[in-house]
């Protein structure tokens, strides 16, 4: 059968505009928690999508969602596509969303051809990626992947105290199936960069190769409060000004390690917090990362140098620095991989290779099967805004690289 | 008649402790807020204390309290001394205390010698010294001396919209003198240091030579806000790291005006506020000090062109920064700092001239009679604290300065 399928970019725009109804914040963006009854009424809607697309909707204990469409041999492994229809506060209507969707689309046009794939193919909407109501983030996938605990996930509270498990239960998404017995012959993410790149180079497309590692730590500066007018530069404590060189050796390290390595000092607190009295204690959190885990390792290591000098030469001010966190770095399927750039080059969409910076439920599936992504430009790289937006030319193009992959995987793997 | 008069250490640390109990805070400390009821409590206990000790006590009307003992020559200036009895929300026993108390310990000692001064002396409670709940601080010498305007005193609102002039009455202590109409031959105010110098160098006496210029600053950063993985350093505009280098701008412009300069930047605000999210926004607070206007003005030239060329570097992340406030420097009357030296030199107390870098009733009182200060060590520096301390020893040689102080210069202006 011809491979050469078109999917429709108005049927998926439209889509994409229809269920961003539910949740639909005044300034354009979607409020969609997970478990919400906003996350209720898009589920329903997904179920009944799917089901009127022909396919057979599947929900395990953790609420993740698998509609599959069926292929000609029954017992292959399905090839999955999907990402995650839950949002942060003030979200946008494309991040996870598209992902969905555009496989949703993929399917519609199979069907719209009366293509029959060899394997079947699964779409997932994946249980609170966004990790906003409850933390950790990707946790559907996590626990799919048996990297996050089912129980620990269940007995999680939101900020109201309601436990993760008992708000699934509410919505009715507390599935029979046991979360991770079904298994995947490969996962394809379609979702925007969330980052500047792909605008900034005037492409059309990102091939993702993979995600990267992640460093996480916590600061703490301890100096001494005294008065800003009476206290002489040689008897001061500055936790402030420690504070600051913490953060330049953060940037430095990064900058030293360009252009993978990004470094962060995102949330600072410098106390008492008056003008006029120097501050006896700060305190910060912040990441880097690196897509090569040995190169994140020595950055890490580099930061822990920079603070012990920093540590010796202001004295007795003093600087502890505490690992929160560290993610390994993830590499995609070689395989998936070629078959996205192939089917970038197929359509002549100009293509780059990136490395991932934010997490994805790929990330986690990538440890239970040959998994990719592919990414499309959003305007000035913004996420986790209202404001966030994609075209709907990239968005089609991301959708159709979506069905060009699966039939590529579906007669190569 | 002899001037080898000797205070009563005693008695002045009895009636410094008695008088602690008016707003007498848990940990040790004193609450007294400027017109509250502590506030008429200890102006009560004042103005019968002062009656005891034969002083007619006059009140204007910024409630500035002056209680006068006669001279053999009625009609010459009367040589002022004092401080204040106001205190911050958790501060300590000796601040602005120590100064009145000490004062009233003088003339208590002059009554018990029968010993006649040729001018009057008065002993004045400053009204509002600390500022915490009405700013500005040092409002009643600031009014005196014309620098606060009258009205707009009375007319400021406290957190609770209760306002000066109305708290002022309530407590009875508005009074019907108009304020700055009395004026005085000299001032000579005792204080505790609330800086750490005099106890790290081992010294008694600090012979107060001005106060410090002070130029204060307030600063925005202005980047974007943009997500930590997935923004490269190249496309950042990192709030946080711009905020960083002029926090050191500050402290390396202190250096470099070393030992009389110093620079503080208090309070920051780095916005949103995420561990992975790039901060897009920054504010400060700061300040720089020192002694020569003309050097301070050179300070914050320097710190302009600091900020000039971190904003040219980083462009398009820009720092805006104002001018908030400044003071010009003090330099104290010669005749009064020599009066002062002489006074501890003649005891034997160890002493080193100093510049105080916090502001002091004296400073606004220096603009209408010649006017001097006395510091004594205290704890660690520290001041506006419960734990606030300074010990007997060190308060009677403060006082006996004062003492010795009012005699000279009774004896010589």
């Amino acid at each position: 059968m011809s491979t050469n399928l078109t999917i429709n970019p108005e049927r998926l725009w439209d889509t994409l505009m229809d269920t961003a109804r539910f949740g639909a914040t005044p300034k354009g963006g979607v409020k969609r928690l997970t478990l919400s009854d906003e996350d209720k009424l898009v589920r329903e809607w997904f179920t009944s999508a799917c089901e009127a697309a022909g396919l057979t909707v599947a929900v395990d204990q953790m609420g993740n969602m698998f509609a599959t469409r069926p292929g000609a041999n029954p017992d292959a492994l399905p090839i999955a596509v999907g990402s995650h229809l839950d949002t942060q506060p003030a979200g946008g209507k494309f991040d996870g969303i598209l992902g969905v969707l555009g496989g949703l689309e993929a399917i519609r046009t199979l069907n719209d051809a009366g293509y029959e794939t060899s394997r079947p193919i699964t779409l997932i909407n994946w249980t609170n990626e966004e990790g906003a109501r409850y933390a950790p983030a990707m946790s559907g996938s996590g626990v799919y992947s048996g990297e996050i605990g089912y129980d620990d996930m269940m007995a999680r509270p939101d900020r109201d105290g309601i436990r993760f498990g008992d708000e699934l239960k509410r919505i009715g998404y507390a599935g029979a199936e046991t979360v991770g017995a079904r298994r995947f012959a490969a996962f394809v993410e379609l979702h925007i960069e969330q980052g500047p790149i792909l605008e900034a180079e005037g492409k059309t497309i990102g091939v993702v190769e993979g995600g990267q590692g992640i460093y996480w730590f916590d600061g703490t500066v301890t100096g001494r409060d005294s008065h800003a007018g009476t206290t002489p530069m040689t008897h001061r404590r500055d936790a402030m000004m420690a504070l600051a060189e913490a953060a330049l050796a953060v940037e430095a390290i990064a900058l030293e390690n360009a252009p993978a390595a990004v470094g962060t000092m995102g949330e600072v607190a410098v106390l008492p917090g008056s003008r006029n009295t120097i501050p006896g204690l700060a305190t910060f959190l912040g990441e880097l990362r690196h897509p090569d885990g040995g190169t994140l390792t020595a950055m890490a290591e580099a930061l822990d140098a920079r603070i012990a000098e920093i540590n010796a030469r202001r004295s007795p001010v003093e600087i502890v620095l505490t690992r929160k966190w560290r993610k390994d770095p993830v590499a995609f399927d070689k395989r998936i991989v070629d078959a996205v750039r192939g089917a970038a080059e197929k359509h002549g969409y100009s293509n780059r290779p990136m490395i991932s910076g934010a997490g994805h439920d790929a990330y986690y599936v990538a440890d239970t099967c040959p998994t990719g992504m592919i990414f499309i430009p959003c305007w000035e790289g913004i996420s986790h805004n209202e404001e966030e937006s994609a075209t709907q030319s990239d968005c089609a193009a991301g959708t159709q690289v979506i069905l060009d992959t699966l039939l590529k995987l579906d007669q190569t793997l």
